[in-house]
């Protein structure tokens, strides 16, 4: 086919027809992938989760990943979040004219290596081509299925004062590695993004614990966000040890010289767990067996005290509130 | 909140929250609806259909709909032509800086009535901002999954030599429609897009017959792209009745002057219906009696001949080939 994509590949015609077998479907190919209008699956005998998420990120490559990879771990992610296993995605692609069809083709392949490695089909998509300049290159926005055990119930609303708070892995790699992506940003430095499936850690984390009452992926918001929105659900506080929470060396220079705070830089491959305090310890060493779950820390508390609000006590002992997510840390950093 | 939609209102934090809260919380509110990762969802005791599908049409809004009404058609039309109930929507947001929130609450209601209208329920949602003139005002990729009924089997590949091809109504007015809403656009004429959501009408079909094969719904290659897609997919040939073809006189008069085929503009609300011989007055009675059916005609029949292809009959007698759909007609159309 074409070396670029033009407004034709979106027409819904003989071109479209082409771009998507030639990449999309000799990438995804599987015994449930439809051609027709929706794709019929066996239901699983169990409740469902269902989510869904856009990407947008620029560069649509990165240290560590592309957009594709991307698109597919936050579904994932999402689903995995709820305690769900998941089963089935679906694609949408906005392309803008002129985009390489070598670089989609890139793209299609990390998807597929990500969804066979997060035990997920693709099994329906849709592609639409905007004009030049209209779509930053190429979104993606992934929906997703999963299965939920009978016998989790997990919620940002079900966080109890007492319970510890489990980070599982270094933060801020993502948002890092996209700012050192960016052609106008002259610092260098050796950070991989962290994006990566994690149904597994939560796989391991529920198998060591009924009393897990929340788990969120820390994605564009970050860490402070994650921590923010649960705090305000469940209403409770939480306090964080700033000397517990894992950071990559190069991170901490990075923020440190760009004056940002390392919890709002967002993760694509780390989840804040939320668990009963006896059962932190179990969840902890879970974690650490788990792929992408070597580096985990409890890194704080959930408290009665300071209602809605994130507070971090420093290796000197002091406590301070984090400051509130406000606006915009990085733009279009998912 | 704010008039216009700002880059904050995509960073995760404070901004993107009330954006979420006041416009899409407010129109889409519903016990399945989750602030949560993924919505957690009753499984249906039956097949699952699973679906996808992008609009990114410029002008957001015309006459007869806008892409918020769309969003929903579009997914719960692709459910519907596999037979399946439509239940459960994902709604994904692309804003671009500067939208104003006026526009985009307007979106949101005509999402929410639509989505009333044919029964189903958000659940689940992301938003994203792009930044100045990267996103065309506003994409938006809804998802949905639907239950199919254990005794229906419909595919792009069951037409047989001898079934009716039944169009569910005048053809082309939504193609029609957006090249009229167009600011470079000279013509004036009361063209009404036909996006409409078509659950009934293909519930009414199968109550009425056990022999029908196949149901697309006609977006934007138009009823022409689809029939010469079945015709592939089923190796058969399909000839129509030119004569028989539903269209309104306006769009006649407005693709006659622009030298368009109406079988090529997009339509949002009709479906191609291909049904066994016997049983196609029965089905064109049921789609006349389900809302937006009454225009419904059958147009022409499956045949052995010409495997692959359309065949047009004119009003004179003579048979031409419809050119087969290649490139780009009109551009972002859905």
């Amino acid at each position: 086919m074409k070396d670029i994509i033009t407004l034709n590949h979106g027409a819904g015609g003989r071109d479209t027809n082409e771009l998507i077998r030639e990449i999309f479907f000799d990438a995804f190919k599987n015994e449930l992938l439809t051609a027709d209008d929706a794709a019929i699956l066996p239901s699983p005998n169990a409740k469902l989760a269902f989510t869904t998420d856009g990407f947008i990120v620029s560069p649509w490559k990165f240290s560590g990943g592309n957009i594709g990879k991307l698109s597919i771990c936050g579904t994932v992610n999402d689903l995995a979040a709820m305690g769900a296993k998941p089963l089935y995605l679906s694609v949408a692609f906005v392309i803008e004219e002129g985009f390489l069809t070598a670089d989609l083709k890139e793209i299609a392949l990390a998807m597929k290596k990500t969804a066979e490695e997060a035990g997920v089909k693709i099994v329906v998509g849709d592609t639409k081509v905007a004009g030049k300049n209209q779509a930053g290159g190429v979104f993606i926005t992934t929906s997703g299925i999963g299965e939920v055990s009978e016998n989790v119930n997990l919620s940002g609303k079900f966080a109890k004062a007492g319970d510890k708070i489990i980070i599982t892995g270094d933060i801020g790699r993502h948002g890092a590695a996209i700012l050192l992506s960016r052609d106008n940003f002259s610092v260098s430095a050796n950070i991989l993004s962290d994006c990566a499936p994690l149904y597994k850690i939560a796989d391991a984390a529920l198998n060591a614990s009924n009393n897990i009452h929340t788990i969120r992926d820390a994605t564009r918001g970050g860490v402070g966000t994650v921590l923010y929105e649960i705090a305000e659900a469940s209403k409770v506080g939480a306090k964080l040890y700033r000397e517990n929470i894992p950071i990559q060396g190069e991170v901490k220079g990075l923020t440190a010289m760009l004056g940002l705070e390392p919890l709002y830089l967002a993760c694509e491959g780390r989840f804040v767990i939320i668990v009963g305090e006896n059962d932190a310890n179990n969840v902890l060493n879970a974690v650490k067996s788990a792929p992408y779950g070597e580096n985990a820390a409890i890194i704080g508390e959930i408290t009665d005290e300071h209602s809605g609000k994130v507070v971090m006590k420093t290796e000197i002992g002091t406590e301070t509130f984090l400051p509130a997510p406000g606006g915009e840390l990085l733009p279009r950093i998912c």
